[in-house]
């Protein structure tokens, strides 16, 4: 694969070149169907077949238990955002844990719905910070618990989930979905946007522990009704076919290369050798507080506007693209997900090495 | 390319080998980017151009007037069944004319949010037929009067829409969108999910007179809201950015060969030449009235549901693919898009020809 540059843009994302040439191999004609997958009717028994195969080498990589499943949902996480309190309030309070741009979103969407406590605001630091246990006050019976794993937009990223808790917690995974293992028995709902670690843009995945699914309120939007999703395999109306057919290869090629363990391994050791470079640097600053720090989403600046424009500018010319930081930021971030490589990350460091002697 | 079928299928469906083969050339590395499409940020120059160019050929093709806006929705027809109402309605009465099932599950959502009344039901006559002028009775002040352009299960098709109202006329043209020319000022709302006409599942374009979107109840879930799309130009959270390039590439495809006259004309003929041989046949007997039949879905049968079985199993042996009809009708069922070309049809008669002297 010719002229490819590392891409480290936050989502949609890099694809593994595996996951790519699979795609490409089998797009005019999908094993001997004589079509694209993406042609398929979503109801043929062709791609049925993909569908299923999509589900449960998803449930195996992710060892997800029995008593689970998997649905595949229209609008991405800000779609899930609306539809949890929509199915799962059922008139209780629903508590959300603030650490970022899109838990705030979550909660304000939450709002229209039903009472919202916020159990937890990083306001005051700048989501720089992950709480700890005991800096999170819940309210007295609530619905669920909400996070949001991983904070794209600040860089840093829950290493462990408050089990001080006699509720369901519900966990937005969209920026580290795939990372590395996860106990899905934790969790009453993981959900996703795909185009992070999970493929392309089109679908959020949904975990959903059975029994929270109830027949809804008849308020609620069909293609939000988690019951009549459920009902109906994910095929109240079509699904986006392609994308949930890109997870499909997303996961075989995680499979292919040694599951979730090996993964988070490689994510460990990719994030370690950029962080390892920031914390020696006397030029770059480093956005997340050390203990809060996202193996996804690595945040940090030249320590002046300027200077960051032409880091990213710079980068960009040497096939490094998509470095700068989202606005409520501000400066530079590599995201770098399952799909980039560990030379990626070198090349990165080799770079920012030259540009800080250059400036 | 090689080895292709025929593929009749309602939807998803066929992309024209042009489409296929521009996506191809360009899935690795677009214009030189060094990325896929797949694999870009929604915020990033390159995809933003590919966005615009998207619109803008559409708008271009479609002859859409100035004060009309195009959203990319999520959740396909059946999130737009909810949004609909829930942006449109604004406390008055809805009109809802039913010549099919889709039309059913519209009006059966817009139930959800408000009045509805029922302007003219073809449930007596099966939905073979489509109604005259005379024959819709619409409520004194409806918000909007919303119908189904063309009916893909029952293979039915307005020829010319209503004009005796004094309102909002909005149409779902999910199977029949790009077939033809349409005069977009006579539509409050025109929209399509993508993966007939418009190339893959996972959109919902909608064509909307801008005065029509007014601040929406605060309810209203935010990838539902009109205005908030709007103000976001349909990135209000990441759309499924891969769905919208393939759009642009039917548009490219579908400019290049003429525009919408020209495709109306190659559909009119396509769908002359199987209509022809379905009245001159003892053995085939056409489903909708001859008045009203659609030129994107023809459904027929043999007469005898163990033959309709045999012939779409034997039809799949020969290429010809997808031909069973919709269970709500049975038969057998013939999707002839934009992308199924004249050959595909010939191809087809000659089957049905063979096959009916055979049994």
């Amino acid at each position: 694969m010719e002229n490819r540059v590392y891409n480290f843009a936050a989502g949609p994302s890099m694809l593994a070149d595996e996951v790519l040439l699979a795609i490409k191999e089998e797009l005019f004609n999908y094993h001997g169907s004589g079509m694209s997958v993406m042609e398929m009717s979503h109801r043929s028994k062709g791609y049925l077949e993909i569908f299923e195969k999509t589900k449960n080498g998803l449930k195996k990589l992710m060892n997800i238990p029995d008593d689970y499943e998997i649905l595949f949902m229209h609008g991405g996480a800000t779609g899930m955002f609306a539809s949890i309190p929509l199915n799962l309030t059922k008139g209780k309070t629903a508590d959300y844990i603030i650490t970022g741009n899109f838990s705030k979103k979550a909660a304000d969407e939450a709002k229209k719905y039903g009472d919202v406590h916020i159990a937890y605001d990083g306001k005051e630091n700048n989501y720089t910070h992950i709480p700890d246990e005991n800096e999170l006050s819940f309210s007295a019976d609530p619905a669920y618990i909400h996070l949001c794993a991983n904070n794209t937009i600040y860089g840093t990223e829950w290493k462990s989930f408050p089990v001080n808790h006699k509720t369901t917690l519900i966990a937005d995974m969209s920026s580290d979905i795939l990372s590395k293992p996860v106990n899905v028995s934790d969790f009453g709902l993981i959900y996703a946007g795909a185009q992070k670690n999970m493929g392309i843009a089109g679908i959020a995945v949904a975990i959903i522990r059975k029994e929270l699914i109830e027949e809804a309120d008849v308020k609620v939007p069909s293609i939000m009704n988690y019951a009549l999703e459920l009902k109906h395999d994910s095929m109240l109306n079509t699904p986006a076919t392609y994308p949930i057919y890109v997870l499909g290869k997303v996961v075989d090629w995680l499979e292919e290369l040694g599951g979730l363990a090996e993964i988070e391994k490689r994510n460990i050791e990719k994030a370690k050798i950029l962080y390892d470079y920031l914390d020696a640097s006397k030029f770059y600053k480093s956005f997340a507080e050390k203990e809060s720090r996202s193996l996804m989403n690595v945040t940090f600046s030249c320590g002046d506007p300027d200077l960051d424009a032409a880091f990213a500018a710079k980068a960009a010319e040497n096939g490094l693209c998509n470095l700068k930081g989202h606005r409520l930021v501000g400066g530079l971030r590599a995201s770098i997900y399952n799909a980039m490589p560990k030379a990626g990350v070198e090349k990165l460091i080799e770079f920012m090495d030259d540009f800080a002697r250059e400036n």
